[in-house]
């Protein structure tokens, strides 16, 4: 799962990336050509970052005719909340072990 | 706010950069020869590891005497999780929606 997790917050390292993220997860599936048309930059330059995208997992892209269609995966964007839920967690629990700590300290005589 | 987040999750995308930030979150502030031990690498790889975390801001280090301490920060990991949370919302909202669509076009006569 360590490269997965690798891939993921790779691909997501990107503005670009990140972009085309978003606008899947607002409006669904999307042509290759319509992720393209809001972005600045080359077509190859764009297919690039799409390919990164496709590599990590988090979209897979489809052919329907003369037409690529990309879909967001789901699934590797969860593994990556998961584990930044998972350090927060932690990390408030220790805080108010902490503090625990800190309130008792105050209390002895 | 993107070069941060590009920064961030560009850090998180090496397994032995999510240890080190697990570790900080588990047990609060260490110094470096003690984040270095369980890692099966020479110091300077590790240190230019720490310089990677230490430029997104997801930790700072301090010199206290002979020892450099270790800590971590938590708004850029909190950012990175808000960022996830709004796309996983947006996603099911979106799921939502074609699922009630869906269910509208089952009850039409």
């Amino acid at each position: 799962m360590a490269n997965r997790l690798d891939a993921v917050f790779s691909a997501m390292s990107d503005p670009t990336r990140r972009a085309v993220i978003e606008r899947l997860v607002a409006d669904g599936p999307a042509p290759v050509s319509a992720l393209h048309a809001p972005h600045d930059m080359a077509l190859p330059t764009f297919l690039r970052h799409l390919k990164v995208l496709e590599a990590s997992g988090l979209v897979r892209s489809e052919k329907t005719g003369r037409v690529r269609v990309v879909h967001l995966e789901a699934a590797p964007l969860a593994e990556v909340e998961d584990w930044l839920t998972r350090q927060r967690r932690m990390w408030e629990g220790r805080l108010d072990r902490l503090e625990a700590l800190v309130r008792k300290m105050g209390e002895e005589p």
